[in-house]
């Protein structure tokens, strides 16, 4: 095991995080007029910050089919906005109420809270509007189906939806009853990974693939998307009782299940490894070598140190 | 003048609502499984209340050009959706703060705080995904075309940028320097007009209009949202004058600064009057008499008693 990417990995990783990076500075509003605040904010919020694996998953699994990179990385910024959208509204004081962000104030410690829930609505339209222009793909039917998929994976059926749940467990961890196993699992594919799986399908999307392509794609990322969250428990583990000697992390404190606390330390390393090693033959089945940058992420994905 | 809307406007005002309230309870997701709770305050949110202003305005545009029923209906709903999210948003503690909206109470008071976030982000998603959707137009092309319309007007450079600038201006306001004519009239434009325009402009892209029928119902728009903001201020000025017996309302007292503030009272409704006639004859000029309902609409909107 490592904890590094791979030479390929980090190079595509720092490619992508630099292409989309300019595209959101392009496609981000310039801070100028009477509005100068809220696209400042939208800025803070989008530039600068974050590992890009949604925008790294839709640029890779469009390069197995050699879209061009002007399409899959305005794709990919776009998702990007929709993600910085959704973490500006949950760091809000009446959701899960954080000050730092990624090391730096969050947008309504920064800014104000108005500013905050504008922010992210402005950042939600944004993310539609780039995926619906012309420039995104020729084929307004390819555009239409993007949107929707989008619109479908992260509202209420979707990233909202699991927000919602999460909400919910808290109160319900809180008066003692945490979840299961099988709710934690469905809370977690809403919240994240429906987002996930839209990023490594818009590449197919964005090809005109068939059905097929499509649900290797879709299956990779379930299971690279629990896999991320099982190592993101794992790491809050690990660094909680590594930095004040105690066996449980902050969620576990609240009360809150994490798959480290219903399956124990072992288990839950097991099951993490288990569903990389599908991620990754599912889609060395489908698709061969051309599919290496995403066989390498799922791998890194469980043993990255942060 | 009268106050009460023609019998053909009242009878196109009942269908539209009728078939727009049918088309919402469709639309949104049941309250039922662990999203119940979400879906029930989505609900809350969207059914059973407004005037319905911006519905009438996409299926009366679409019904100059024999645009079927089912799909300007459709637009109609996801337009409402929109509608719906920002006066969710809006109400927020952080934001103007109420705690009734329509008589009822405002959905962070009725649900929570962290739901009302929820419920106007899933709302803004919906109204993309029905918008995007097949059943809408067969036509892709047109999805993307309405997809692209409705994120540009109610983003950071429409409806989001309005409000941005509306909270500015209650600072400014407080400070002693509230907005000028020219500011007030930008503000409404991005925060209400935008919105209005789109609505009615969403007909003829459903119809796949020129861009000469497009530009009349987009300048009648502008004039109709800019009258219809003009008569509430009117109508809060009049009714708080008759109600406390002061010549000033609640936002005049806040410092912010209203058309009839500004303009006082005659010009003020001299103003409404010429936008109303500007508007009726934009529309009846180039539709002649198939744009009654929209004329009669225009008209109502300045006459209106509530």
């Amino acid at each position: 095991m490592t904890d590094q990417p791979s030479p390929a990995l980090a190079a595509a990783m720092q490619e992508v995080s630099t292409a989309v990076e300019a595209a959101l500075d392009r496609l981000l509003p310039r801070p100028e007029g009477a509005t100068a605040r809220l696209a400042e904010a939208m800025r803070y919020a989008c530039l600068g910050g974050g590992k890009r694996l949604r925008a790294l998953l839709v640029v890779a699994s469009a390069d197995i089919f050699n879209v061009p990179r002007e399409r899959s990385i305005r794709v990919a910024a776009a998702i990007e906005m929709l993600h910085a959208y959704s973490l500006v509204h949950d760091d809000l004081p009446c959701m899960d109420d954080d000050d730092l962000r990624r090391g730096k104030p969050t947008v309504h410690k920064a800014f104000d809270e108005a500013t905050a829930v504008l922010v992210g609505d402005a950042l939600q339209a944004e993310a539609f509007a780039v995926l619906a222009h012309s420039e995104t793909h020729p084929d307004s039917s390819i555009r239409a189906e993007l949107v929707l998929a989008l619109a479908v994976y992260s509202g209420a059926s979707g990233m909202v939806g699991g927000q919602a749940i999460d909400l919910a467990a808290e109160k319900r961890g809180a008066a003692g009853t945490p979840l299961n196993f099988k709710e934690i699992v469905e809370l977690q594919n809403l919240k994240t990974g429906m987002l996930i799986c839209f990023s490594a399908e818009a590449g197919a999307v964005l090809a005109g693939a068939d059905i097929l392509e499509k649900m290797a794609l879709d299956e990779y990322a379930i299971d690279l998307g629990l896999a991320f969250q099982i190592a993101d428990d794992l790491l809050v583990h690990e660094s909680s009782a590594a930095e004040v000697g105690k066996a449980v992390g902050k969620d576990a404190a609240a009360g809150k299940a994490t798959f480290v606390g219903l399956l124990g330390l072992e288990q839950a390393r097991t099951k993490a490894r288990a569903l990389t090693n599908s991620a990754k033959s599912r889609v060395s089945a489908q698709f061969g070598p051309s599919s290496v940058v995403l066989q390498e992420l799922a791998e890194f994905v469980i043993t990255r140190r942060s």
